[in-house]
């Protein structure tokens, strides 16, 4: 039986989705939980990779499981107890044979959330950057244009970390939105693919903009050196949730 | 120097807020981090007891120091590199030296959060009750209708845990609101006063109405007997928020 699922996790107590030695990761939680609750082995792969600390609220999988009898539209019930308390599969269908979640990826949406004032709400420790230096309405301005800038298909190698062995480095990226309601700052980025912490380098240089560090105009120039030097800082990992999945 | 304070906490971690020998509380913590800050003794009240795993949106305290020289504006701040990620303090102003944060409550609002669906969210894992049976639209005016019945000046014995020495069990209860979202109920309760987990036992009560375990009827009986056997479980902590606190 091949399962088509959809999860979503508090990232903070996992390193990651993908399977690693002697770590807790979202993949080895998840083929525990599956292969206890349909009594097979259980084979998962995943949409995407994220990193220790990152959050999904749409986390696509496929679940190949040798003799599992359980019928998609109860896995997840079945499953939600053997599953720990940051994890939970709430979606499951029949999957075709040919379908790959990754491959077959059209576009993922990353919601990146900020925090923006001066105290810090306890409800929201390990789930929004808090960024205590207050962007008012002109800096929101400023950052929308930096982020308009980055629309379209380019070369994203200035917002790529060392440590990836990926050599073609375009991507299309479709939308960045930036929102502010109260003291939230929301930054909604849809790709057809991402690069390794591109979210986060993106989020980072749209704040130094924000904060006059960088100009809107920069931004440009920043994408044509390839230089990752000349992009803004890495935005921590606890502001980052996979939104959604498009196939 | 006497500040006014209002601090809010995510409940989780603390074995509610006032001080007890040899355990992590909010009374003890939020004194360290005062202290510090102001380089002086200071004593804290509080507007109320919470119990251990109960969370406050807005909890009111008096801050009396011996030798603080930080103006109130500038005591949020000041404490925040203090406090811990679960605790904030995010407003202060001087004190009157007559007032009493717990005597001189007008009023006092509860919010008590319900995720009602099959699959638990772990997003809200400790911060909501997770009740998996679904209460239809029908379920929810049943348990308006009951709600509706704990409204005035009664005597709430039957809504009142053992282990309290309190003898005046006469209280008035401005509303009990009950709404639901999506998947998420939440019940607010207004009062001049509460017993000892009367929000948990009301609510408990409530959603037995909402199964049809109990009747919307039963609850003028429930009261009239003042018996706790009769009402309903005492629904978890981790539901509870102090949400306001009026003067």
């Amino acid at each position: 039986m091949k399962y088509f699922a959809k999860i979503k996790y508090l990232g903070t107590g996992f390193c990651g989705f993908q399977v690693q030695p002697c770590k807790r990761t979202v993949q080895a939680e998840l083929a525990k939980a599956v292969s206890l609750a349909t009594a097979s082995q259980c084979k998962i792969t995943g949409c995407s990779r994220t990193d220790a600390g990152v959050h999904a609220n749409e986390f696509c999988v496929t679940l190949e499981c040798d003799s599992a009898t359980v019928p998609p539209e109860k896995l997840p019930v079945a499953v939600a107890r053997f599953l720990p308390n940051d994890l939970s599969l709430y979606y499951a269908a029949a999957c075709e044979d040919g379908f790959h979640p990754r491959y077959d990826v059209k576009s993922k949406e990353y919601l990146y959330r900020i925090r923006n004032e001066r105290i810090y709400d306890p409800f929201d420790f390990g789930r929004a950057w808090f960024f205590p230096r207050l962007l008012d309405e002109r800096a929101i301005e400023e950052m929308r244009r930096a982020a308009s800038a980055l629309v379209g298909t380019h070369d994203f190698s200035a917002f790529m970390s060392a440590g990836s062995d990926t050599t073609d480095t375009v991507r299309t990226v479709f939308y960045v939105d930036v929102s502010k309601q109260g003291s939230e700052i929301d930054i909604k980025i849809c790709a057809n693919g991402f690069l390794y912490n591109m979210v986060r380098i993106i989020v980072g240089t749209l704040v130094e903009v924000g904060t006059g560090n960088k100009k809107a105009s920069d931004v440009t120039e920043i994408l044509l050196s390839k230089d990752r030097k000349r992009a803004g800082a890495t935005a921590p990992p606890e502001g980052l949730y996979l939104n959604r999945v498009n196939y």
